[in-house]
């Protein structure tokens, strides 16, 4: 096996270290989250931090950079209060990445990459029209991480739109049917098959 | 595309909205969580929710479920201040997953599986043997999300073992190389194969 230490951590090229560093976590969700602001300026933005809060009730967060640069999708959360978040699938992967180029927000990132912008039943925000998982979102709070100057931002869940064939029927998504994508770190893009499922666990007698 | 709004997701059976709400923020780590308490009392835990904080400096989150039962891993890691994370593998998944049984906390979960455990240099908490990538961590912080009485715990990576053969030339580890698994939803496993990796993205001249 390779060892870092921390000092050698500390010391990697910038770059280098923030392939490492990203790559640790695991593989990602790929999402791809939409909104609007109050101008009907829509914007579609990549993110790989999506984490499951909690489901009841239920709760979805996402890690946001320093809002030292502007944030265009938290710009627009705060704004109007409603986001959508969007699993990126197979056949949308490379549309889906180009979105993580940094446009002006005069831009909509729906134009730039092709994907459509679609609005469902009086939801305030853009879904992606091509994604198998279509998840709307109340903003609920920002959570400050002293730590580096990030937040963890929480919405609940409040509408759900999928793809009939990956609904089991224990009420799972089996993202595996839908060619849905997971990154590995920055870049690499990954979409699982072959899915392995195990049971409740109880204590063994001891 | 099936749909559900918030009133309906509300309505749906215990176990079916876990399940539904617990699939729906993609795929996740697949983790395991390596403690000890002053007693030299070993713990390993299960978690899924393991995220990235920030490459610099090193951060990585993971999202604790409420403290009204006990959780021994967090009681570990505020008694010592370290722990470890390791991924779950192909070869460890049956293993790894029966971690997820609720043992006494005189129990051992490294005995119960039989994952091995192992100290490495002076890091005073015990990796998983079998593990190909594991990290050595320093409890940094412990943040409240008022919405469901869950915490975000955030760690500074101390250290960083993994295989020789997944280190990428750009730093990332391939994570694809070592059948890493990643998680659908509470129990099913995937081990994705074939990465696809793509290039930094700048915006598209307009």
């Amino acid at each position: 096996m390779i060892s870092f230490d921390h000092k050698k951590i500390l010391e990697l090229p910038r770059r280098y270290r923030a392939q490492l560093i990203n790559s640790l976590s695991g593989y990602k969700s790929a999402n791809l989250i939409g909104t609007v602001d109050a101008k009907d300026q829509e914007n579609l933005g990549l993110f790989s931090s999506v984490v499951h809060i909690g489901a009841h009730p239920p709760l979805l967060g996402f890690i946001l950079r320093p809002t030292t640069v502007p944030r265009h999708t938290f710009e627009n959360i705060k704004e109007t209060g409603y986001y959508t978040i969007n699993h990126i699938c197979r056949s949308i992967i490379r549309q889906a990445h180009h979105s993580s180029a940094k446009y002006e927000k005069t831009i909509s990132e729906f134009t730039m990459t092709g994907l459509g912008s679609v609005y469902k039943t009086d939801f305030p925000a853009p879904y992606v029209a091509e994604s198998p998982i279509q998840i709307g979102l109340q903003f609920v709070e920002a959570i400050p991480i002293p730590a580096n100057q990030t937040q963890l931002i929480v919405g609940s869940i409040e509408e759900i739109h999928l793809s009939e064939e990956i609904l089991r029927e224990d009420g799972a998504a089996d993202l595996s049917k839908a060619d849905i994508a997971a990154l590995i770190g920055l870049d690499t893009y990954v979409t699982p098959n072959t899915p392995l499922k195990l049971d409740y666990q109880k204590p063994l007698v001891t």
